[in-house]
């Protein structure tokens, strides 16, 4: 049906074209500009055809070197992947009972959460067009399950406005209610006033109004909005004789100073939308399938100290495990340690490359996973997963679990702070950091603090082999610098979320090693 | 902190009062109304103390009757449950591999969906305020997981507007951003002008202004709505070179005449919202908890033909699964039989009471799943979960499954009509239904047609032991015949979801039975 009309030749030289540029996920962003994306299939890796009788180095177990092992080898590749954990994955990280951690300068940690309860600290959140880490959880066999990115019921507490709405914990239905259905009101009078009868073309007025009706509640005769159930009762309709208590709508002016309608979008951010993913169990099951996949590939315990190339190829210089000194050679080296590492390694790259490699900052992130003995924002609260949100930047929001629903226990995410906040934050002792989010806690939930029993923080600008949470490019170092870093450097091919336009997910480390081993593919196919 | 000059005393009697009247789901939302719900616990069944050596005879094993046996039962009621199907839950019924079904004047219809796959064919959702199915999933072991409820990526299809958005499969977030960014930016140059100058208190209107600007992402310099990343890419951000292309919103007046805005609204209805769930395994994971922990006191097969009583108590007549008559004494009945079906029983009530059971309808529902041998809606359009919209009542909308999801094969929900529509659809024959929903599918999905590989359909209103989808009260008969069927007439009282204000939803039994046997209850101890 979308079809008809559609010129099949061209069509596909335009989409082959794509493929050629930047792996099938463009196909099918690019079937989709041309009105046909309704038959494109799913994106998946590059297919690379060809020779491939060499031996490739990968440094770096994180998603962009697991995928790029794992596509190379599949492609016929000799491969070695080193990394310097103990543990595949890098950021793609969950803290469980056991998991140990020090940050640099920090005390030791080790997460004590009972059996069975997790946090991810890195990446948690899979959209619905992240079309790469959704093949490999297809085909790699990883479980997903829906991750509540959004929450009609959740807490809006904001305490820098005025007001009676500041300092309190409001439910988001009411400000969505409430603000849009006054916004509806206000547009609906001028609409009837005749003060948009020039904006509108024959027949559009009268739709309008509907719509404006429609969206925002409002009364049929006269176009007020004056509440909604959507809003919530003060009673809920119940059996027998209980109909239902109304609720009442807050005054336009409380909710303008609370300025808790910041919370309000026509429609989420594009990576922020529905569906939202998470895989079952943690997020380090992705690179642990990899890992299954690959063996004897990975060398752990591999800390990369010296990356030099020539003109028949790389040698790695690594510490293991036992402190002992050692290399590996190869043909070419995809080398997947982000930036804010590997501008302390000895790397062999051209003056330029060098340059180009100081230009992108990487982002201060603070997380912190507190175990809570009730899940009170369930039983007590009826917020089922989401986030509560909060201006003040030192907490940003408290997220509520996607999985263990109706459980005992739960994890919940206390703080997520970035930045000048997350450097402050990071600055606190492991104690003070539970200690502050408690408080933050406490603030909205009167149950918090009595239910905190452990906690595992992390403040990802402190974390070895990581130092930092993304790569933060700005406009000169995008113009600049990245357009010399997705091109090799001699021999040396460097892959991650850095090299992307999806900086900070998993998909655009997934997305920077189909690129990168395309174009080396294409070299030694040449 | 929420508890601020909350007078301790007055707030106990008067929840307590609320916990009399209507169970203890009235005493969190009147919590709630005071301003401290914050700190309520979950609502939970009534607690039945006191004496309890009586006989109850319960009918009928819907979610009503499950209840009120089991927390009868509980109380230390003698309780002997009568159910006619071979099968507990009623409505709350899962349709899989050899599930069989015939409705009156049918054909005999067995369900042939593959091992593992399954669907809902009454109700599939559980809202976070529907506190007495959440409690009891909780309390019997019923694992849950979200239900999907409303997917940004998912399309709109609308053939009754007009324009180049009618007949075309929209994606939702497209219509959301552009006909609320539109009016976003409609609203502020009229703010702008000074037309709303004398709505608002001083400081309002900049915050007004910034209001519009975050939620309809309107440009900074001069407030337009130019589109968003949010309604999707031309082409998605990607690695390498790839920054994204955005896309074109469409023209106002195209969105208006298409109608497709309708879907739009400022909060989803009451009991639409998310959080929302659904049993792990299927709707009749709740009944068979509830049927494990009963045991030998449910009887099925047992068709109730006659209900008497007098003074010393009810006797029920009943038709075995030999066909053998037979018959069961109490002290009081809890009848929660439909009342489209009770209204066929030989029943001893007064004429009034029978007059009222004659003052509501029954709705006529149909719904059909279809078993797909490819998930290609996740698969090919990137559709997880959700519906996709249609103004063709006959149809409704197609509901993607929120299981099984990145697996190989799927149960689709390929309409869901009431009234005339579904009347009409249930007149046709089984295979002429999957016809008729494959072809409706079809507009939407290229591939559609391709997989459908079995089904099984179900109109409710000719269903035996159902005759309809829910109970469908009207102003008057709210007011006449209502509140006098939520007395008891004698020694039987009603239980079920017709005898709430939460029709059509399993909450709305639970309630239902709660409030009636503590009726009940009360009247034994009085």
């Amino acid at each position: 049906m979308m079809n008809a009309g559609a010129p099949p030749l061209s069509r596909r030289s335009f989409l082959e074209g794509l493929g050629g540029v930047g792996g099938t996920g463009l196909v099918l962003a690019g079937m989709s500009a041309l009105g046909f994306g309704i038959e494109a299939r799913a994106a998946a890796p590059p297919v690379l055809n060809g020779r491939a009788g060499k031996r490739i180095v990968v440094l770096g177990s994180g998603v962009a070197g697991l995928t790029s092992a794992y596509e190379l080898r599949k492609a016929g590749y000799d491969v070695v992947l080193l990394e310097a954990r103990s543990r595949v994955g890098g950021r793609s990280y969950t803290a469980r009972r056991g998991t140990e951690l020090t940050e640099l300068g920090g005390e030791p940690q080790t997460c004590s959460f009972d059996e069975g309860l997790y946090i991810n600290p890195g990446p948690w959140r899979i959209p619905y067009h992240h079309y790469g880490y959704l093949h490999y959880a297809r085909t790699l066999g990883v479980p997903v399950e829906l991750f509540n990115n959004d929450n009609d019921h959740s807490y809006i507490y904001y305490d820098k406005g005025s007001g009676p709405l500041a300092r309190r914990a409001v439910r988001k239905q009411e400000v969505a209610a409430d603000t849009r259905g006054y916004a509806a009101e206000m547009l609906a009078k001028q609409v009837n006033q005749g003060a948009l009868d020039q904006a509108f073309s024959p027949g559009d007025k009268e739709l309008f109004l509907d719509y404006l009706k429609s969206e925002g509640y409002l009364t049929d005769s006269d176009f007020r909005y004056v509440g909604t159930p959507g809003r919530g009762y003060d009673v809920n309709p119940g059996a027998s004789l209980q109909p239902g208590t109304p609720s009442t709508p807050h005054a336009m002016s409380d909710l303008l100073h609370s300025r808790t309608w910041d919370t309000l979008k026509s429609v989420s951010d594009f990576d922020q939308q529905r569906t939202m993913f998470e895989p079952v169990g943690g997020m380090d099951r992705l690179p642990y399938a990899f890992a299954r996949e690959l063996g004897p590939v990975i060398h752990l315990q591999h800390v990369v100290e010296k990356i030099s190339q020539n003109d028949q190829g790389v040698t790695i210089g690594y510490v293991d495990g036992q402190g002992q000194r050692g290399s590996v050679s190869g043909d070419y080296c995809v080398c997947a340690i982000p930036l804010s590492v590997l501008r302390g390694i000895d790397l062999q790259v051209s003056p330029e490359f060098r340059t180009a490699m100081d230009g992108v900052s990487y982002a201060l992130v603070g997380k912190i996973g507190l175990q809570m003995k009730r899940r009170f924002w369930e039983e007590d609260h009826a917020i089922y997963g989401g986030h509560v949100y909060f201006d003040d930047a030192d907490i940003g929001s408290i997220s509520l679990p996607s999985t263990g629903w109706l459980g005992k226990k739960g994890v919940v995410l206390g703080y997520y702070q970035f930045f000048a906040n997350a450097a402050k934050i990071s600055a606190l002792s492991l104690a003070e950091r539970q200690a502050f989010a408690t408080a933050a806690g406490q603030k909205v939930f009167a149950q918090y603090a009595e239910n905190v029993e452990t906690s595992f923080s992390i403040a990802w600008h402190r974390v070895p082999y990581n130092l930092g949470g993304w790569a933060q490019w700005s406009d000169d170092g995008r113009r600049d610098a990245y357009p010399k870093l997705v091109e090799p450097d001699g021999r040396i091919y460097l892959a991650g979320e850095h090299l992307s336009y999806i900086t900070g997910w998993q998909e655009g480390a997934i997305e920077s090693a189909w690129s990168q081993i395309t174009k080396l593919h294409k070299r030694v196919n040449a």
